[in-house]
């Protein structure tokens, strides 16, 4: 029997890097994916869905290019998909190399291209092949979570792994949820001129921002034409005269009814648990997902998982993030937990909403102290020039000593200015750190320095001021 | 007489903030403007070129849109320009109001919108009115230098301060100069139509930055259609049939004469130290500008000097920094020497050149020992998907322990991007500090925590790596 000391089940953004990493610190590592490599992220994920929002802004692009004194321009009208699939395949055809057998082949990494089943707690089972590792990483992601309405299975529906393969752009598009996957990829369906609704059962789209943030997002969306459909619920579906009917069960402003072309599904994510053999090596689960403890350890000593199939925050990069924490608690000595607290996450839609840390209703819902700082990009001169300052803002949550709990930036590049706030919470610099920075204008970075200035600006007291005023007098006599 | 703690002469980026800072402080301010409240950063400089800027990039967005799959878009062709005019004009308007001289009265400062003499070290004359002052603050910012080329004048030319007020876009335009506001203002008026030649006396345009970085950005121009001619000098200019020649002494390649409609003069700048009575102070001047220590104090002990006129870095960011400086230095009883080493600049061109701290360049000039490490976008997932990776890289340039000395980023959003650097070099966090923060995928900031990956890679010695494998041999017995 082959001995490893990791066996690695999944080859997408989680195992991908245990892989990598093991083999270059010169682990021996055997590595199994029974479909794509790349998993998610590459295939079905995060590379297709950025490319499709990309050519989505822009048409965008064009039809805002009036707004800044450009003439000559026409609306393109509503986009055939094909060419926009191409592009898409060829980001993604960029990009596959780095994730391909014959790179990790190359890096030392025995590849498997077959489903693998744990046997033993030591042992997994590949295409009848029996691996023994000394320790087992299981990363086998999450797949769209199948609602069980009435009528939806036989509608027929399109999901994460579908959409990017359709061939035509359908003339309307229902969209089954709220989260970050439904509003990206609902709005770019709607740039290319689908005309989108989506439908979310909670009281604002991206539930797990705050609402002001959402808020803005939303009316972005609308002013677009997409249909947003808030405390909304379809209840079934059925084909009539060609179309499909959702009935929806809504507030008062909601329809009773939409007839779409087609229907995509993104109602939250299922962990790929299924076959995996994880009850015979003592693995347990959950319905988020494998059981993991703080150091990605699962109830079974020498099984571990990381990523969507351990259900705790389904993003590459946590997943990418946890892969380091599983070398460093493999192949070292000294074993790490996760830091849930320094954890970015960015929503891709334009406005990007970008997140570290607490919102304001997290923060007081765990009763935390703290105050809020914000700051409107329409006081960024570099937004102003740029046209995109409008609904924009940043907000930072810190305790009376200016450290850093939590951070909001709601703006078209959101996602890159949020790095400066994450690495000032990772490692302790305060707001007053920000606000001594200094930031190159006319940059949209000036915004971290902002935050820490609406901060400083909280510092001087009346009674100080008033002090300062009467030394400033006395030296004018 | 009127006693003041802060006289401040010169109403710009500089000259602005003292005057806030202190009345907010609760000293006693005047401030005298001659012309426009805002300075060139608002009326003649970044604001309105970051607007013609992104009309001009709207343009290009429109030619690039079928690059992403999109049809049914048509070049634009030339622009007129005073639409674009209205656009640069509503930008310089919504920002306008923060500078007013209503705003600043508001605030409690005295503003005379007279010119400003110095009489004595502590009196200014302003319209016939005597002020004193305890500190005499000198913001007077700079103009575009003029060369003696032969011919220039009667052809007449155009500066940063006509140059935005023009009616007609000009079908051929000469920029007489390399540096960051040639570039900036010739890529976006051949975006928006015209034809452009660049001539530049220096081997390479941005003369400044590494030359890789200026080899990517001259790559992208001639990629527009911008005629870039380094090494080259204006020699004479003549009317010939309604157009201004330029006679062009240069390298074998350039051309020996350019006839064009325009000519942009950018060939660098002259500090306002006119008729400032600078003499009856005893205030130094030098050609550069005005002398000043690391303190912003110039040769007599109650003037200080800051921005442009101070000759040192001329960037709105400088002068408002050091104008932080002077608040401390005049008006608290310990003073502090201003921040060279982590001072961030970007020319903004697309691609975009950000800098902080040494370049390759410069660095060895110093003889500063330190190593390299470039991240090419095309390896950043979201540059891909974004199709804005090609000739686009970061690169940091570190000492022994990782330390940050300096860094470069050429990409089009890397003035934002650098952020993250500059905070990490002024608060003293090393590359694994970047290394081990979790950044959002797929964002460009990635390209932080890729240069950090880099320096962690090399850290990994072949000694260390075989002892490694021997104990993971043994662990797989």
């Amino acid at each position: 029997m082959q001995k490893y000391n990791l066996v690695v089940i999944g080859g997408g953004s989680g195992g991908l890097v245990v892989a990598a990493g093991g083999a270059g610190l010169g682990a021996r590592v055997a590595l199994a994916e029974k479909h794509k490599m790349g998993g998610d992220c590459l295939n079905y994920g995060c590379v297709p869905s950025k490319s499709l929002l990309r050519a989505a802004k822009a048409v965008h692009q064009v039809r805002a290019a009036s707004r800044f004194g450009i003439q000559n321009t026409t609306d393109p009208g509503p986009q055939d998909f094909l060419p926009v699939r191409d592009y898409i395949r060829a980001s993604q055809a960029h990009i596959a190399p780095h994730d391909s057998v014959e790179r990790f082949s190359g890096l030392g990494v025995e590849v498997f291209q077959a489903a693998a089943r744990l046997v033993s707690p030591h042992e997994v089972d590949v295409d009848g092949k029996r691996l023994w590792g000394r320790h087992i990483v299981v990363a086998t992601g999450s797949r769209a979570r199948v609602p069980s309405t009435p009528g939806l299975l036989e509608a027929g529906f399109l999901t994460n792994e579908s959409i990017f393969s359709i061939e035509q752009l359908p003339g309307s598009l229902a969209v089954l949820g709220g989260g970050p996957i439904g509003v990206e990829i609902g709005q770019a369906f709607a740039r290319l001129g689908s005309k989108v609704t989506i439908v979310s059962r909670t009281p604002h789209i991206v539930p797990k921002e705050d609402p002001d943030a959402a808020q803005a997002l939303t009316r972005s969306l609308r002013n677009e034409g997409v249909t947003v459909l808030d405390r909304s619920e379809v209840i079934s579906v059925r084909l009539v005269s060609g179309k499909k009917r959702l009935e929806i069960a809504g507030t008062g402003s909601s329809p009773s009814h939409v007839d779409v072309e087609e229907i995509l599904v993104a109602a939250g994510r299922t962990p790929n648990v299924e076959g995996l053999g994880l009850e015979n090596a003592g693995v347990a689960v959950s319905a988020k997902g494998i059981q993991t403890d703080r150091r990605c350890r699962t109830t079974s000593p020498s099984v571990w998982a990381i990523g969507d199939v351990a259900g705790e925050f389904l993003f590459t990069h946590w997943a990418g993030y946890q892969a380091r924490v599983i070398l460093r608690n493999t192949l070292f000595p000294l074993t790490v937990e996760c830091d849930y607290e320094n954890l970015p996450w960015t929503t891709f839609t334009d406005p990007e909403i970008a997140r570290v840390g607490h919102s304001e209703t997290s923060a007081s819902k765990a009763g935390i102290p703290h105050d809020v700082f914000r700051v409107e990009f329409s006081s960024n001169d570099r937004a102003v020039c740029d046209g995109e300052h409008e609904g924009s803002f940043a907000k930072v949550l810190a305790d009376r000593k200016g450290r850093i709990l939590g951070a909001t930036i709601v703006h078209p590049h959101a996602g890159d200015l949020l790095a400066e706030l994450v690495l000032a919470k990772k490692h302790g610099l305060r707001l007053p750190a920000l606000s001594n920075t200094v930031h190159a204008y006319p940059t949209l970075s000036e915004i971290g320095r902002a935050l820490g200035d609406a901060y400083m600006r909280t510092r001087l007291t009346a009674g100080t001021k008033s002090r300062l005023t009467k030394v400033y007098q006395w030296l004018r006599r």
